[in-house]
């Protein structure tokens, strides 16, 4: 694939300052240009290097106001991370979809298969199992009994849906997921072994979610453990029996969420975060890395931080003093030494 | 399957109030409840669900005193949780479990399997591999040599368990498990290269161990890394090398215990803890989420809090003045204010 | 194998305390030794061990000074450590290495394979992949098109290499390693949905690195994610996309990296530690279990602490007096009263 300066500046309705004629055929990170590559600018942080790239083209935002000469010919666009990513779907698209039903997979008789869809080698997929059309699934992945499989959906190589569990369309699973697994739940007994509790419901993921590799979701003790539609969830994630998890929240990697509780739309779970069970969080909620919520956030669009965490703004003031804890020691101890002068002890 | 509510009540031993002629298909939440359902109250958090579900039946602890009219049939029991818990395993038990050996399946010569064994379709077994009776193995799981797995234990798809390795009886591994793979064990060189230390010791799982999705359970450099009977440990789970679990601990997710760490019986360790290696941890411990343990716990039946972690009573004082740091300091200011003044600076 | 304490000596290039002619068949850790094996003391905490052992003989430094009599044959050498690091590699190599390509292995028609090379049952070769000689690749591992995994390189069962990914020589990758899915990449837009940004670049590991079981690393956006060579990563751990780790960096478990954070060389990286995005952390940064990282870290060679992190030694001033914070409280609330005793309100 070549493409010239004209040609990618027609397709994102940009204009072109610089030689127009000028071929490219990949695209590279601009600290990491080469000729006849394209890169783009959108993170102001990474302005210097605009000046020395070697990539052939850069998409700009139209505002930009360069302070010195460039060597590249420039693409000016209304919103050059947008479309810098509409030129990546362009080239992943070309790359192609793998294909066929491959004579190493292994369907149960029961399980409808859709039209155009794609079976990687040693797929097991069970009894009244249902695969959308034009899903994608990856070598090593087992289906269970019963499982729907929405239309477009992938499943990479080596993931786990349990039988009964319920994936939407458009979404994408990668390597490694396990839907479904028994949720942790236990009853202490009186000689203090732990009786299972049976875990009967399922999981069901709604449509364009898409979950990060090796990261587990657990079947509900009854009903269904639930992912709402256009949620996205990072690698490692830890999804407990009857959570949900909100519209077009974002969970970033190795985050935990214990059993029950009910995660709002939009919120942001940064990485390493934790919560406790039966919870609710509020829709918008933000919760920093690594901290751990074991209350209810009711206040909408609030930040939380700690461990345990509370309010963002007031984290950031007791970890400030936090950090010179020393000096308050300190300072405590010199008023004590004045005041027993002061007193005349 | 439809059930009356008298043939429930006397299946649990209980007693009905309403309409005994009642018949339910499912069971279900109890602020999930549907005509045809049936649900049980045990978390008194719940209580007020059962004036409005819609749930048939309602399972209930003979003691329970309603404050308004139920439109639900009752049944009261001496354990509504328990009782519940036994419905459970009764429909677990009527769907039925998979059987047979798939054609799709590979074993070793060598490899030894049991009576009325499951293995599914892309199931791995390794040489001399000795597969208990009744043991269900799902697809995609690679068994290596030598291993030993127990009566009655369920691997599900994806699992690894490595050469040499033991699992007990009437153990249950969920998907994507890692057990035997090397201890991260490496020799610091005086050229900043690591030397790898071979890692010839195993894993024994003893009987009656739970382990859930994608946990990981190292084999000792030498001797074995030891879960021992009635353990159970939840999904994402990191099992260093030569770690022993003792009797009945239940292990949160994602939570990592470092290299030759002795936890006792009967610990409970919440989700996303750490404990340094080398480590012993008295009977009875419980340490809460997200805390990490830098030193042993020698006296039984305590509670540790923190990062690093201490006794959880005085971690709650800390935590709570951490939480008002500012106004301490505050306090500090005004008394080097009015000390000042007093003094006559 | 049997080997007498003069064979093994001569072997180790050691000096003999005891019978010469005493016989071993197996090693063992010195706390657990039994007759007929051979263990080592290096680790001074595990001195009292020594008197008591019933290994048949046992390694130890050369300047070694017993202060009670012991029952085993000694043999000095000058690391003991290092010399029973070479011993569990001579007893690893004697064990052998399963061989040839299993019926039940998939390969592409363009794969090519080496020379020598194991595939175990169930693998799937995409196409184009190439596989260096001496390769071991366990069952059930799934590795994409145009991969290249070097000479000597093992992978264990269930990994999963995405299309493009290069692995080099000599490393090993445990069960249910994931390299290679798409990095955590989204757009917001104005509506909340989130558009993904397709990850068109890819992973690769420099040769001599090992990856624990389960651990991820994504690819890149652009470009590479980067594992350099004699790299040692634990099991769960969390690499994003574009993230690359220096030479000889160890890196325990259950820690994440965020986005194109750059880790130096020589680094430690403790248990459950996290790193933000956009970060570049200086070579021979040490930082403690369970801590947070959200800067840069410029000088080499320190170690940091906490959540957020800071220099090690401040948190451990901090942390002391975090613990006796209560203390803190009541001397300040001492000077209260005093100063209004003093003050005459």
């Amino acid at each position: 694939m070549e493409f010239t300066a004209r040609q990618i500046a027609e397709a994102l309705n940009g204009s072109i300052e610089g030689d127009s004629g000028i071929k490219v055929t990949a695209l590279s990170k601009i600290e990491e240009g080469r000729p006849g590559t394209l890169s783009f600018l959108a993170n102001p942080k990474y302005t210097p290097h605009i000046y020395s790239t070697k990539a052939s083209i850069v998409i700009v935002n139209k505002d930009f106001v360069p302070e010195k000469e460039i060597g590249a010919t420039l693409i000016r666009v209304a919103d050059a991370y947008s479309a810098f990513a509409d030129l990546l779907e362009m080239y992943q698209q070309a790359r192609g979809k793998p294909s066929g039903i491959s004579k190493k997979a292994e369907l149960a008789e029961t399980a409808i298969i859709g039209k155009n869809v794609y079976l990687g080698d040693f797929v097991s997929v069970g009894k009244n199992a249902v695969i959308g059309d034009n899903a994608l699934i990856y070598p090593n992945t087992t289906i269970g009994d019963n499982c729907k499989i929405g239309e477009g959906t992938k499943l990479f190589a080596g993931v786990t849906v349990y039988a009964d569990c319920v994936v939407g369309s458009n979404c994408t699973l990668h390597a490694g997921v396990v839907i479904g697994a028994d949720g942790f739940g236990f009853a202490p007994q009186q000689d203090k072994n732990y009786r299972k509790v049976p875990q009967i419901g399922n999981v069901v993921i709604e449509d364009n979610v898409e979950i990060g590799a090796n990261t587990c979701i657990d079947r509900a003790t009854l009903g269904s453990t639930r992912i709402r539609k256009g949620a996205i969830i990072d690698n490692l994630v830890q999804i407990a029996h009857n959570v949900e998890i909100g519209e077009n929240t974002a969970v970033a990697a190795q985050t935990g969420i214990s059993g029950s509780t009910k995660i709002g739309n939009n919120c942001i779970l940064a990485g390493q975060t934790g919560f406790a069970g039966h919870l609710n969080i509020a829709d918008g909620t933000i919760v920093t890395a690594q901290s751990g919520v074991g209350r209810n956030i009711k206040q909408e669009n609030t930040i939380y931080e700690g461990s345990p965490a509370f309010r963002h703004k007031d984290f950031q003031i007791s970890y400030i003093h936090f950090r010179r804890l020393g000096q308050l020691v300190q300072r405590v101890e010199e008023l004590e030494n004045k005041l027993k002068e002061l007193s005349g002890d």
